[in-house]
């Protein structure tokens, strides 16, 4: 028996070894999948419209949200601080004469004042209706959901204020539970299909370009419910989108004195920058450089204070850029000549609209040559508008921006001439009138 | 005395040793400094205008400056081949009626073909002055130093032909034996003076830009000797060189039929790289792109090849791009659009140009009006020609090119307006007067 025991105990040895190894490998095989850092401690439901309900599960994201409440800081040319642009610079009041945005027209301030300041703005009245809510709150992926778009819009801006209680927030941009990046406005996601893509295509870093446009588009309303309309069937360009409006034959006001139907253009961050730009080209997303990652601990997450680079180059620029103050000296540049040619175009389109003015007063006009005027005036201002409403002062695309206010101004002088044509009247061609209007300063004593 | 060997043995070695050691030392203190690779095998003379005698010591850079001689190379819109950009856009011929670049105005071949070409030119003629030859020959800066540049540029062309065999060369960027690099050419270092800068005081790195500046700078023509002048006293945007062109009442030509007193612009390539370009705030310089390193076994050199950088961007742009793929898109978009902006400059510059016609033979016309007209008109072609003349269709600076065309359409514009007024005739406002003279097509039968 003695003989034996030597390989009996090493039989048990194996034996044992064998248990524990397989105990091992059952243990792992069983072990969840490795979490994200954040464990969900809610359920979140399909289109919560409640951001705070969202930032049980993602505090970081929702506590930088809420600090675009507090983000007032101007810069240059921009900034989120509550300007009036009409102040700022008088020759607007001139250009939107006629149209609510000569009352009223402020910077517009961080995501978390969207439903104060579109409450607060002299634009909205009466009438005006619910589609001015599209891009002010986390309420609307749901009422869509549950209206239609066409019916939303078709209420009164009144009739919905009792439903929307909640500003910009996550519902706008995220599908709850897979925190994947949607669009959400079904004008977009129309747009979209009319330019013969479908954002389900895209990959998570153009989707941090694309979710922007869920708002920062341009748009107009289509007929009496005044739907909420992106004209992107015709492409992107400034170009493709005045033709489209044109076949629509839409406006948005009649111009006076000048009878020019002119349209609006919104904020076309979206079509700027995706036109070819250096970042856009290059891969980098608006959320890049406007929502850039930070680190808390451990945890790398992206900053949901959304605001302009400007205000955290070091953050923003940072990321790519080791020499940020040459960037910096860069945006300003381009900011500068970005500037100084959009007031030359407003200046030539002023000049116009005196001249045409004056020609539409004559009894003895051609008709058919002020309506060449008004066709010139309608292009030259849309494009103006483009660059005006645009957020960046140039930055998004200098090239483009500087191209869209060269044609600008070109056509702004053509319907000058135009109008003198009209009325036979070279006395129409008078340049500067602007600036003679200005007081002129008392000389010194 | 046993008892001192040790001591004496010890003194021995220590002595030896302190031997061995300042020997060692007094070795070291000797030798000759680190050399460069090449050791001089000539001794280069003080402005020695044959490029291959300094080829001797630096074959590398040589060799490669032969190259420019083939380098025959079309881009989209640029490279070195020998193409006319009169047959390529027919506009010139209007623009540049009554001076010589209407007869004759090809694009620029490589440094190799600098003589050959300015002898071929038909803009040379019996009364052309030799300072034509101030930026085609490494035979100047000794020419120069011998006879100064006053004489030089009093003597005809044909005078001085003899004279210079060499197109350019080594003698043109360097100093001999130290090989620094230097401003050769008198009227570049006058208008540093005048600008009040001195380049003895620029880095290595800033030079790499500014010898470009010996002969790619616009310059005019001062009194009968016809003086190399570099008119950059007031500044260097083009807004300086136009008042001080117009201070000193400067014009190469008078506009047939409008009379206006043109100025023509010459490759100012420094000055719109300088204008706070995106790779000039960077601290790239010319050579960076157009003279990118080279190796040649161990060796380093800086090609003297000097070209388009899109005839090899991996060379060129891939010294700091990774990404050369998107760098070329980049600059397709950037060239195509300042491409479109500049036709459309040229275009209202004839329609200014055929109304201004049309005003000075009208006998009725209001001098006063129509001579504003041709301030306009002088001020927009020089603006446009900074642009047209300048290489790199706007890459260099996109954001300068595409703000000087703006501003250059908008007061052609104002120019055609100022002739109708002056002649009272609102037909002068007619646009699109180019397209209007094309033949139409032929309708398919």
């Amino acid at each position: 028996m003695k003989k034996h025991i030597v390989p009996i105990i090493l039989a048990g040895i194996i034996v044992v070894l064998a248990a524990v190894l397989a105990g091992v490998l059952i243990y792992l095989k069983n072990q969840p999948p490795q979490q994200r850092t954040f464990q969900p401690v809610t359920t979140v439901k399909p289109l919560e419209p409640d951001s705070s309900i969202w930032g049980q599960n993602f505090p970081n994201e929702y506590n930088s949200l809420l600090l675009t409440a507090d983000n007032n800081t101007p810069t240059t040319y921009g900034g989120s601080a509550k300007l009036s642009y009409l102040e700022e610079d008088p020759r607007l009041v001139i250009l939107f004469a006629g149209y609510s945005f000569a009352k009223d027209y402020n910077q517009p301030r961080g995501h978390q004042n969207s439903l104060i300041d579109v409450r607060e703005t002299k634009r909205v009245n009466g009438t005006t209706h619910a589609t001015c809510y599209s891009c002010k709150s986390s309420d609307n992926p749901s009422l869509w959901d549950q209206m239609g778009m066409e019916a939303y819009d078709a209420k009164l801006f009144s009739e919905m204020t009792p439903s929307i209680t909640e500003p910009i927030g996550c519902a706008n941009c995220h599908e709850a539970g897979t925190m994947r990046l949607v669009i959400t406005n079904p004008a977009v996601e129309a747009a979209l299909k009319a330019a013969g893509t479908d954002w389900r295509s895209y990959t998570r870093q153009q989707m941090r370009s694309l979710v922007c446009a869920n708002c920062h588009v341009t748009y107009y309303f289509t007929g009496d419910k005044k739907v909420l309309t992106v004209p992107w069937a015709n492409g992107l360009r400034v170009e493709d989108i005045i033709h489209y409006e044109d076949d629509a034959k839409f406006s948005d006001w009649t111009y006076p004195g000048t009878h020019t139907q002119i349209m609006k253009a919104r904020h076309p961050d979206y079509e700027l920058f995706s036109a070819d730009s250096t970042h856009f080209k290059a891969g980098v997303a608006c959320a890049d450089c406007h929502m850039p990652y930070l680190r808390d601990g451990a945890m790398k997450y992206s900053s949901h204070d959304i605001k302009s680079p400007l205000l955290d180059p070091q953050q923003s620029c940072g990321q790519c850029h080791t020499d940020v103050n040459v960037v910096l000296s860069r945006v300003s540049v381009i900011q500068d000549t970005v500037h100084t040619t959009k007031i030359a175009t407003e200046d030539a389109l002023i000049d116009a609209i005196y001249a045409m003015r004056t020609a539409a007063a004559n009894p003895g006009v051609d008709a058919a040559l002020l309506e060449q005027a008004r066709t010139l005036h309608r292009q030259a201002q849309f494009m103006w508008d483009f660059i005006a409403a645009a957020n960046s002062m140039g930055f998004h695309n200098p090239e483009e921006f500087l191209r869209i206010l060269g044609n600008a101004t070109n056509l702004a002088r053509q319907a000058q001439m135009k109008a003198a044509q009209a009325a036979d009247d070279p006395s129409l061609l008078r340049t500067g009138v602007y600036d003679a209007m200005q007081p002129k300063p008392t000389p010194e004593p």
